[in-house]
């Protein structure tokens, strides 16, 4: 894997060379779940400009299995999408998702939220699933440090993560044009993140993750640490900020030198009726669209500028599939102009 | 409206030419209930050769009113579909949806499913209503006699829905390019069918429907009905067999001379996980497709051709939208595929 950045008015600007193709920095993921961006065709994420998605550890681990998908060709042959995939390393989710987790120094034992099976994920474990799924990019297994934490407990939890970031490069079997990203822990507390940054520097990754930030601190806090830590952060390497987030949390973050992001924010707000469109935020269940003939959005590149907005609210207030489909698509194409547009200074 | 038909090897092969385009015969109209073909794109539909969809009169008088889709511009550019729409009259489903319904001479009161709201549907309604969608084929107005009835039962029923019809046309305004089909009722009794057509082909339509049947007498009885109404329906107009059907109902009654089809078994069942290929029925939800790397169908052009059986069973299993989009296409391909093939005589 290989990464190209070149530095344009103050911003990066970079191309990640993949075995699976090119992605262009700042870069937005979309989240495909389970093996499946909510609601989209393969085919009409990748011409909303997409070039990767991110697929979940701890979904796809349970559903279909991860030993199925390899059988079956692997997560890019699974689900028809021959781009980019960068897959988390399900340390997050288990925390959030499963139930009765039970985390160790050896790893994180848990029960399915789908049939409370028990499971067990270390980063050995993780590594070995993101090799089965054969992620284009593959993610070092953490503790996401919950928030608040205080120092003592933020450090501890990072010290962790960065002993399973050890035992994670050493997991991880490399193959060209593939790579392997550590992530910085360490909360609000920049000597933490910077001791994380440093360790992680030490192991050598081929992108340096930033973890444990939009879990409930709030924009202003969030860039406040982003400025503290970004000047540690290795130079030459592609930053990702997980889990973020809103249009201005991106916007304001790729102005403070970040390159990826990943947010379940504009596929799931859209099934609940949030549309990001060129002339601002639109709440379609509100009834004052219901005789709105103006299009969902008319300088859009999505099939939504042939349907207006009155059709969007009758589909959304009738439960129709196609709300979903429409509203999807809208968004995705509204966060992916938005990073053409942050490409091109 | 016209329609132009020829014989050949004994099959009627027609074409009815519209204000909206070319509708090939013997056709199959995928339902639209609220004024979406379900999970899929109107671009999609067409590109399984659907020349034609239906819509409910009793579903969109409901929601989201005749009168805001006619301000909106009409159903067409509603729901952005530019090719010929048919709507049905409103009288079936106010029997089998709507609550509280009382029949009388004027026509039917009813409850709307949705909020208990309380309306009237008559044949000057039905046809105001359908006007106002701008339906390029109107039904007239009819009560679907219930089966089993009785010889009285059904004669006293028809009798009512031949009045109706005449009130229908009456009611209908004609406009280039445009059509009106009547309903043929009478139940299983070829007497009450016959004296039924004769009533209609007096007043005079565009096309002549078949109602009150699948409605639970099985195929045997259908088609014996078929066969005993075939030879006093007029022959150079088109027939259309209401609700109709299976794969092979629709193939027994092409071969007994019908035009036209409507049914939301493609598109229902799609969304339950019964997929029609060119191997035969696939239950997706059956365990034993989870390790079936085949494609769900290897000879269609509908994009299933690029996702295996697997993916889909896991996309079933996990209440994925996109197993019902894939889903959905796939089964209207196959029945467009059909009526190709019945055309190809």
């Amino acid at each position: 894997m290989k990464f190209e950045l070149e530095i344009k008015n103050n911003r990066r600007i970079g191309v990640i060379k993949t075995a699976h193709g090119d992605i262009h920095t700042p870069a937005f993921m979309p989240v495909g779940t389970a093996a499946t961006v909510k609601a989209m065709l393969p085919e009409n994420v990748a011409s909303t400009g997409a070039e990767i998605i991110l697929g979940n550890t701890y979904h796809l681990m349970l559903r279909p299995g991860a030993e199925r998908i390899a059988k079956l060709g692997g997560l890019h042959k699974f689900m028809n999408w021959n781009k980019p995939i960068l897959t988390d390393s399900g340390g997050f989710q288990v925390m959030s998702l499963a139930k009765l987790r039970k985390i160790t120094e050896e790893g994180v034992e848990f029960q399915s939220h789908i049939d409370g099976s028990k499971h067990m994920l270390t980063p050995e474990r993780s590594m070995e699933i993101q090799h089965l799924l054969g992620s284009t990019i593959t993610m070092s297994f953490d503790e996401c440090t919950p928030y608040p934490a205080t120092w003592e407990e933020a450090k501890k939890s990072m010290e962790m993560s960065m002993r399973w970031a050890e035992r994670s490069k050493k997991a991880y079997q490399n193959r060209k044009g593939y790579g392997l990203f550590g992530i910085v822990q360490g909360g609000i507390y920049p000597d933490l993140r910077k001791a994380s940054i440093e360790a992680l520097a030490d192991i050598g990754f081929d992108g340096y993750a930033i973890g444990g930030l939009a879990v409930g601190e709030g924009q202003e806090v969030m860039f406040k640490v982003l400025d503290e830590i970004m000047p540690f952060m290795p130079e030459n390497a592609p930053r990702y900020l997980m889990g973020v987030g809103k249009p201005d949390d991106i916007i304001g973050a790729v102005e403070r030198g970040v390159d990826m992001f990943d947010c379940v924010l504009p596929t799931r707000n859209a099934r609940n009726g949030q549309i990001f469109t060129s002339e601002g935020v639109v709440n379609i269940a509100n009834s004052k669209y219901a005789d709105d003939n103006s299009p969902i959005d008319a300088n859009t590149s999505a099939p939504t500028k042939d349907y207006s907005k009155a059709y969007l609210h009758h589909l959304h207030k009738s439960n129709e599939i196609l709300a979903c489909m429409l509203a999807t698509w809208q968004n995705l194409q509204y966060y992916q102009d938005m990073m053409r547009k942050l490409r091109s200074v």
